[in-house]
């Protein structure tokens, strides 16, 4: 029995004791967490019970973005100690699978992730995880920066799989904190610029404050001239899609240049009309990005080469005794709130 | 003043003297055409007088599938002789364009093509071309042939984007001249096998006639079922969307393995509702393919090489005299028809 | 304690009783072994006791092309069953490496290899053996054909690394049984024609007598000229080097056209002098390829699909109990002789 | 008749007269010079009369690095007007040829290219040349940096043939003039750290003065321990090797983690010898990367956005009038000077 954040059924937190499943093993390391991020899906959960057809139908812990301190190591494990600041990869494979041999253990269906229902999050003191996606914190990278590399890897999944060349530029279009980090990991990876742009434009506020971001107005001729405007009248090598909101498509293929790349991460609750003539007469790829893959090492090698900044998105720090309190502030969703996160000890 | 075939407006086809604008040069060849083929679009524009914004508002000839023999060579030229049979590239780019120096010179926005208005077509004796757009047919490659060159570059084109690995296997949707063309260049880049589905399925009669090639049944439970049977439960590595039918697109992620491609020829005629979801959380890229640019040699090639035999497709040769009434023939589409040919001279 | 063929030290083989390591578990099957080829390795490790740092310092099983019959699956098991006929892949690597989990499990650094020092090989009726290691034969691939799948698979990976567009034309350099299975992949992944060149010209007879194969002549003028002749001035897209000679290396740059690939797949015994600039001054990109990953299930479906043939490559069949035979004859190595293969039971 | 810095022959220079074949026309521009760079390749010439198979026998006007102002602009001309300020591409190739339209316009065998001979330079106050060459430069770049485009654009050619990826760890061989800009252009490509060395260690002093470059000491031991320290073990993931040097290609594989790219840029004088077990058994890519094609609008969007900052490279600058002495001080070669400049006018 554990002390966790539980999510009854929708709308129900507790914080209380919880029998966990998770048990040491060869391979396997036992973390004491220290920081977790809340997830804009641990508020969809929260506030919806579900996800799709990922439906919370018995109490679960909530919880995937940690950052912890290794306490116990089982068999085999070499390249973790106990005391070690680590931060976790929160979906576990099978690595033998078809999809994992191939590199993409992210699309092995067999995969279980932290909070998607049944499986429990690391809303807990304590978790116990396979060490090969336990990953150590380089110093002068904080706990707290240690729980964001876990949405950070998003944005670096969509680069990765974009193939960025230095010196595209970029248009972001959604400005919550996937798109932020998107554009972080858009700048890391050779854009020379990106244009961030959201419905709500003060959430641009913040991502517009890094150099190399620029925010664009979401006004009423649509974006094309302002992407025009910005990029020669050429058009945006990338357009990474982090809303999910069907009106984004609408006029997409304008903002790009011939050959140019649609980048889809966020997920639209519905299908979405797209107009296929306009993106295959300027032969634009469209390529899908799905949370992640081989790429935990390196977003925290940028954090830690002060290549990617992610404190400016910490907007506040709860204990975890507040825990619940944190998803209140989090469900009423300010719009200068980029990430709250909840600490625990000391 | 040459004789031609020209689309006088909208249904109204006329074999008549008309004054071409086009030059002799450095660079420039000059080519008496010996087979022209009819492609769906030059049937569209005698049948609509328009393809979207692409309006005959003047006589325009018709015809950009050609073949024929080289007459005389402008200064310059040195990769041709007068009597090389040739075929040749329908659209004229501007080689120094940013996106021809990228190699895209299909997406070029200042290229011509032959029968798209206002630019002439090649249904007429002898045609002026660029060199660098004619290629020299070899030994073993009919005139008939070569004039099938252009629509199989289509086809080359998209399994060349699609980068197809040896051992894929396809689903091509649509089975009309460009699905099967498309069905004999994924086979010819390696795919292993093809599964070919169209709704009017006497179609896919001669695409099962080669070897490789399978027609699907378009029956009531969808094509996932039968991909999923054929593939060892794993789905297909590339779909490939030639119907331009939007109806294609409902449920085609279901027909993919996770990591998968999904090429997008066919053009259609409005907006497509897309469920993006089931594309990025199985990251399913999604290539688009525009007509050609560096695929004409390999596609001689193959034919030369034995790889890919067109002869079967072509359904019926009409002579130049007879333009009209072979329009009047692919204008009735008829089912088992998949290639019309007008042939000159002898 | 299991009969085995034994390579007691350099040169001296037995067919004896040895006691094997490996044990049931889950994710583990037991596999009645059907047909073993002898490989170069095999014949290299009998002659010299060693391969490089590789040394054969105790007594060792050979043998790693291995074709048989599921006797037993472990617990987890769940895409085979008792009676399947399959083949295997002869390395283990630890999937959750860093390596594997980039899908470059070839790479991982613990894979034990079978008939590799100190890891026992497969001559010997029966083996154990992670699942996921192992490719059910579909039916019409007999289990003498299973058992190429392995020295096949060598040449799918040099072929898959290489990306092979449709039309290419390939030189294969070294016409032994992995530069004949690189020929046939080449072309089954769609080169249009493979020329393939020997020292010892008798041994291209066999892969000539494939369509779309061509000997070339090792004259003293080089190969160049052949190349160049061969294809129109241009040179070829894409060389594959097998032989492991440095003298392949000499002008190598020479035969590829601007942009080419050199492929390197056999192993040189010392440092080999490269002419970097010619390579430099045409960007031609060198790919190394070495064993394989994520091939077999290709290799096998184009197998089955009649894409590629490798019946003529077996050259003769040994039962079991003449093992040592065989192995003196693959020692006298006869230049007609391709692939010879040990049979075991009935 | 225009004065220039003529190259009479090997060691002997003159600021005289000399007639220039250049003439206006269609697509060309008139250029006042404004900055010219000396490259190792002008000094080359200098010293020895000859690279290679580039003999310089009639006398040759030098430098190939330039910027200037627009003063006319030929027919069709659209993207540039007099007034504008300008970096140019020194490489003139035929856009139509079968190379170029592959987007490999700098591999184009009738490609000509600024001071080498038989062509002259830009070392001399008027060039023409073709628009498409020239590349408008933003406020915020200087003349001087424009004339740093070059060979920034050496670099920019190899980290995007490479595929640099966000977070990798580079080394850089060889701290000369491409040394530097090529390390710039990796950290600028999404390169987390590079570590550069140099035989001349003195060399990679300024190179070391950037954020994110750290050099390494060339001792006893090699560079392996220093780079696998650097790398957590691993190995960094590319190596771009710009020094031309034989000695660079010993033991270069253990540099790199398996699956890592070696970009060969420096051009040795002999034949090198290379361990290709060593890159085969770890499926190293060599990569390989000559002068550039489609990158000048890349590296000046780096430079406008403050993501390249050559300033400091910028060692002197001579007044035309003293041209002949800046030769003399780059033929000196000094170990502090990285890139001297000539100045027209003012």
């Amino acid at each position: 029995m554990a002390q966790a954040l539980v999510l009854e059924r929708q709308r129900v937190l507790s914080l209380r004791e919880i029998d966990l499943p998770w048990r040491m093993g060869p391979g396997m390391v036992r973390i004491r967490m220290d920081v977790v991020g809340i997830c804009g899906s641990d508020v969809h959960y929260y506030r919806h019970g579900r996800i799709g057809p990922f439906v919370v139908d018995r109490p679960m812990v909530l919880g995937h973005e940690g950052a912890g301190t290794v306490v116990e190591c089982g068999p085999g494990v070499s390249h973790l100690r106990p005391g070690d600041r680590v931060c976790i990869e929160p979906g576990v494979p099978d690595f033998s699978s078809a999809e994992s041999r191939l590199g993409l253990y992210n699309l092995d269906p067999s995969l279980t992730f932290w909070a998607t229902p049944p499986e429990h999050g690391c809303l807990t003191p304590e978790v116990i995880h396979p060490a090969a996606l336990v990953w150590p914190l380089p110093e002068g990278v904080s706990q707290a920066e240690g729980a964001m590399v876990e949405p950070l890897a998003v944005g670096m999944q969509a680069v990765t799989r974009a193939r960025v060349r230095a010196g595209d530029v970029a248009v972001v279009l959604g400005s919550g904190p996937i798109g932020i980090v998107t554009a972080l990991c858009a700048l890391a990876a050779g854009c020379v610029r990106v244009l961030i742009v959201d419905p709500a434009q003060e959430k641009t506020r913040i991502a517009a404050q890094y150099d190399g971001i620029t925010a664009l107005e979401p006004g009423d001729s649509g974006l094309a001239p302002q992407v025009l405007a910005a990029t020669g009248g050429r058009g945006a090598d990338l357009v990474f899609e982090c809303s999910g909101a069907a009106a984004a498509y609408a006029g997409v293929a304008g903002l790009l240049r011939a050959g140019g790349q649609l980048v889809c991460i966020g997920m639209p609750v519905a299908e979405v009309p797209v107009d296929l003539v306009a993106l295959i007469v300027r032969e634009i790829r469209v390529v899908t990005s799905f949370r992640y893959a081989n790429v935990y090492d390196r977003a925290i090698a940028l954090m830690a080469g002060g290549r990617i900044d992610v404190k400016p998105l910490i907007s506040a720090t709860y204990p975890f005794a507040r825990a619940i309190e944190a998803f209140e502030r989090a469900d009423a969703a300010r719009p200068d709130d980029v990430k709250l996160q909840i600490a625990f000890g000391g």
